[in-house]
């Protein structure tokens, strides 16, 4: 053990070592490109067959929005994570009906309840390469906004054809920083119902405390399933419509994992930033990072100090709150992380590298060398403004104001014909923007929201004049807070919502003093908004030119080529293992001898009675592990995922399903800049934990004889 | 490993187990009756030798007042924490020469430095069982003031004789809740001098993320020197002053520890609460904790709010909202760790039993039963006013006041003669007292204090009226605090101080605010101390009889009896044993290769460059652990210390110094009420480590040499 401490220790310090197996969230359509490691990495599903998304395992897997999941049954049963359906299990909690602390199990079909409004299930049908069609009519003789607009356009048109089909949600999302561009084609079914949910202290056991922590003891999962109407289309929730019947589901494996046994999961992680310059790196880790989390905490502390002692207050900003103080937390993690790994560092010696790697060759010179110098530009003016947004994007905290603006520009937006109109303000976003609207109601509160527009408009009037709307800040002075809160009508959703259908003629002639504001606001977000669309378009052309040449770079030095998460369709597979690191070495498992010592009967530690009945029984039917003589509870892994992979399935060689993916540690959260295998691990839930809740604890036989375990 | 972990989970579930070995803080007039356990563990050096306080080791062992240390060479050397040494580094240091971030070695004895005023050694000399002196003339028959009088006297007649010797410093304290009571005599060194501090790099490694956590990785040591005038009496610092020469000293292990060894170690815990009664206990964790901890975290909130921007007094304040931070981290810590060993509930499975045990036995209910229904009323009683004392305590916050009140209070008391002054305003006072009052210099700002004092003053008046110093208010009120910080002049440190000296009168003719303030409260606050003293008589009776049937009933049951710490001398064994829990297993020892892991260069992690490239080197010298194959930096051991055990030095089987104890970990600090072997363990930084900084970093030649280690 010893030696094994000494050679993480020091293979930590040689961060300039080669990235490492089990690094990658990768393309369906690579794996051809990664086949053979894969196999030798342990998979007996042949790697070839998961470029295949109408085939099983990949059709098994869908998207929530925010959250990954799969079809466990063939009538439409999806699981996912606890933390990933837990906004449903609220909607339908009230006072003696609390599902969030005691659990919620549909005996039968009827029983199911509509999951919280907005909640989808995407089934993805499709990823294909559309770089050509995104770039057609894209000459050198474009000007950066001509640029801009011809891709713009190019992406609605694409968007508009896939969305011909009935009932799918297609997106265009850029790869490699634009180097390339896939388009994303999903089935979106609306008719989603909770199924199943076990107890708070089972699928949040743990809470805050024991959050991006490992030893982890927290059986993060839950179960919705998918509704159509009787024809088989999408429909909205009816108690006429029908389970929805998947192509295929994922089955559950027989036999769990053992400590070193390979792994690989598909999910759809959101963002990661491993692609950046080193100059982008060091401008957010020095400036963009650290005043963000000082505004998320500024924001947290004051908005708990307004809605002390005001529970209904408190309710209405608590995932607001909640929010703030998770990424604030992550953000902590991440500047931590930088530090702890010489982030910056590497991403110099990298930066160099690849400079001289062009500056090596003439032909390299010629093809890289000008939009390099483009690029080093086109950031630094970048990185002044990004401060300025990040403090005058605070704004946007202020509910009414936000409103007001998106209303008025959604009015002058649809002035113009549906196609030509901005990303987000077209007829396919109606729904959405009205239900983001209307979710005001239960998300605010009029005194909180004018502390927090004060509090807002401290940071934004410290960005330089010129810089910031000063037309806004004018009319606002004119206007006063009083005025502004007291006169409003659109605290109001019907008043609000109703804005959504009137011309812009009649904002410019209302009275309310909020869409004064927001009609006041408008030409210099316009004005800003074309500076944007230029930058946009030469950051483009530069961008994918210079990410060509470091594609090359990299490949010649033997590393991994992916593209950054975006929050489409993505396969990373590792194996089942501890860490050792100096002083301390996790195991790969955790028991539920160990949630047992954790549980205090009160509080994030309250595991149900039964629960812990059964473990002092050690009564676990079959779904001992072998291997620990005892039920395992979560394991790590060294696949490379990020936020957005919550709920994916872990699947074992076979492809068959051994658990969920739910929490990274804070130390690894780095990761979105690096992955370290000596450091990332996922933390999933053992699917014999799972089966032993349900089968033991809950008694959900009639899911476990839909998913054939019974 | 598997069968541990689980061992380890069903073993913490298991709390109704025996005291394990490695708990106790035993007197050292309790060797000969754990003198077998101890052998059986591991010691060599006969433990009936560690009784006697004149011989090697244990006249050796030192205190600085509040941290524990040790001489180390026949020249009055002296080793102990480097946070214990902190505030004489920082005392020496300013712009252009920051001995708390470089470190700082005296090359020879000319070169070594003033230690920060106040800076204290003192010498244990004897530790005496003074129950008898203590109840002479303590009677059934006197009233329970009367008994309070009398046994205030008895101390007082203790600590003068005792003090008549010169340069003695003696105390006189309860054990067992006042079942026995034993003197203390300590010659007490007035010139200490600074020798040795290394970088803060090393020295506090790991900073605040570090603290309380393992895998650690701080080279926590740091050296003083006990000066004496040229005829061996202790005198205050004076360039004519020679080294102190100390009966004996610890020599250095010539062989390191390795995994499993036996350790002992002496020092001065300061704090424990595991003899408390079921009652206090849930009230203090019900009530007192959770309110402190909010108290505390507030004021250290106020406290930057209001110094935000303003350096010289974020300064003055630094230490006063260090202190806060930390113990609201500790209390959180011992939150926690009650519910994780679920303490209450086995407070009240013990009580039960005990109870149990004095009612099954005529005699047993006859001697105890009486004092026991007593005890209970008088701590329910208790409990409501310490509440109270928490929330009135703010206001010993605002330091004029709390200044003004002791001024008064020491003019009043110097109208008796000194034998029947109060304990802390006898003549011996007058030198701590002074500079106490003094150090206000560095540490107030009028403009925070009096913000400090509107804030303590809303929670005074949340007291009920009646239970509270109305007099203190009324005046308060009629004063103002504009008035009461614009004309006082007891912000000036020659006027406060000139206070000293003045008589009562002259206190209740003066028109500074803060002393007419100081005059008005002061009624109340005699009646109140009238009740306490009352009080203290009542609960001392009772809980001394309770006391002894409660040690009866301990010793019945195999478990060991042992006093609580008090701040006087303990011995503590154990060995060096990581901890296995479910998910996670700590190593006994972390290493060289691990600190510079963590390593970055800045902030809390930034050690020495020249540390780091002997690292690289392996440049370990002869200070490698053989079993280890590297340099050991810190390691953890079982043996139960607190507070006030810091800088201690760690003995091996012969006596010979191995390391010092410097830190435990935030789980573990629940010891304090209940100590867990499972669970608890105690930080050493290992002497290897320390000589190889001295010999290799820092070229410490001298001091090696004179310790003999060169």
């Amino acid at each position: 053990m010893t030696f094994r401490m000494i050679a993480a220790g020091v293979s930590v310090l040689a961060l300039a070592a080669p990235a490492a197996a089990d690094e990658g969230m990768w393309l369906p359509s690579q794996m051809a490109e990664v086949a053979a490691q894969m196999k030798e990495a342990g998979a007996q599903v042949p790697p070839e067959q998961l470029a295949d998304l109408t085939k099983a395992p990949m059709n098994a897997i869908v998207s929530l929005g925010g959250c990954s999941a799969s079809f466990v049954s063939p009538q439409g049963l999806v699981v996912s994570n606890h933390h990933c359906v837990y906004g449903s299990i609220q909607y339908n909690s009230k006072p003696g009906q609390d599902y969030l602390t005691d659990g919620f199990l549909a005996k039968d079909k009827s029983a199911e309840l509509p999951a919280a409004p907005g909640t989808r299930i995407y089934v993805i049908e499709d990823l294909r390469n559309v770089t050509t069609d995104m770039l057609k009519g894209v000459t050198p003789k474009l000007t950066s906004r001509q640029r801009y607009d011809r891709m713009d356009a190019n992406r609605k048109v694409l968007i508009a054809a896939c969305e011909k089909q009935p009932n799918r949600r297609c997106d265009v999302r850029s790869y490699f920083g634009g180097e390339r561009y896939f388009l994303q084609q999903q089935l979106e079914i609306k008719d989603v119902r909770l199924v199943y949910a076990p107890a708070g202290g089972i699928g949040n056991f743990g809470g805050e405390t024991d959050n991006w922590q490992w030893p982890r003891h927290t059986g993060d999962f839950g179960f919705y399933r998918a509704y159509v109407g009787p024809d088989g289309s999408s429909a909205s929730y009816s108690k006429d419509n029908v389970p929805y019947q998947p192509k295929s589901w994922l089955t559950l494996a027989k036999d769990g994992l053992k400590d070193g046994d390979f792994v690989m999961l598909a999910g759809f992680p959101g963002n990661t930033n491993r692609w950046r310059m080193a100059s982008e790196t060091k401008s957010v880790f020095a400036d963009r990072y650290p005043l963000n989390q000082k505004l998320l905490s500024d924001y947290s502390d004051l908005v708990n100090k307004l809605t002390a002692g005001n529970q209904a207050a408190q309710i209405k900003y608590a995932s607001s709150v909640k929010g703030a103080d998770n990424t604030k937390k992550n953000l902590l993690g991440q500047m931590a992380g930088a530090d702890a790994i010489r982030l910056i560092e590497a991403k110099d010696e990298e930066d160099k590298a690849f400079r001289a790697w062009v500056a090596a060759d003439l032909k390299r010179q010629a093809a890289y060398g000008p939009a390099l110098a483009k690029l080093d530009a086109l950031l630094a003016a970048q990185d002044k403004r990004a401060v300025n947004d990040i403090r005058m994007g605070q704004l946007g905290r202020a509910q009414l104001l936000s409103a007001a603006t998106t209303l008025y520009r959604w009015a002058k937006e649809r002035e113009k014909p549906d196609a030509l109109r901005e990303t987000g303000f077209q007829d396919r976003d109606r729904t959405p923007r009205s239900e983001g609207l209307k979710q005001i109601e239960r998300r605010f509160d009029a005194g909180v929201d004018r502390q927090i527009m004060e509090w807002a408009l401290t940071h934004y009037r410290a960005v330089p004049a010129g810089e910031r709307n000063d037309a806004l800040l004018t009319k606002l002075d004119t206007i006063g807070l009083d005025k502004l809160y007291g006169e409003t009508k659109l605290a109001d959703t019907a008043t609000r919502l109703a804005w959504l259908d009137k011309p812009a003629a009649e904002f410019e002639a209302s009275t309310d003093p909020f869409i004064q504001l927001a009609v006041a606001a408008y030409p210099w977000s316009q004005k800003r908004l074309d500076e944007e669309k230029d930058e946009s378009g030469k950051l483009n052309e530069a961008q994918r030119t210079v990410m060509a040449g470091r594609m090359a770079f990299t490949r010649e030095q033997g590393k991994p080529v992916y593209p950054d998460a975006n929050s489409s369709l993505r396969i990373t597979w590792g194996k089942v293992t501890g860490r050792k690191q100096d002083g301390v070495a996790w195991s790969a498992f955790t028991t539920a001898e160990g949630m047992a010592a954790k549980h205090t009967g009160k509080g994030e530690f309250d595991a149900p009675e039964k629960a812990i009945a059964l473990i002092k029984a050690k009564d676990y039917g079959s779904y001992t592990a072998p291997e620990l003589g005892t039920l395992p509870v979560n394991y790590l892994t060294t696949v490379d995922i990020t936020g957005g992979n919550s709920g994916s399935a872990t699947l074992n060689a076979k492809g068959e399903l051994v658990g969920l993916a739910f929490d990274g540690t804070l130390d690894g959260v780095i990761s979105d800049w690096r992955f370290n295998p000596e450091i990332n691990r996922t933390i999933h839930v053992d699917h014999r934990y799972m089966l032993w809740v349900m089968d033991k604890v809950d008694g959900a036989d009639n899911l476990l004889k839909e998913m054939g375990v019974k």
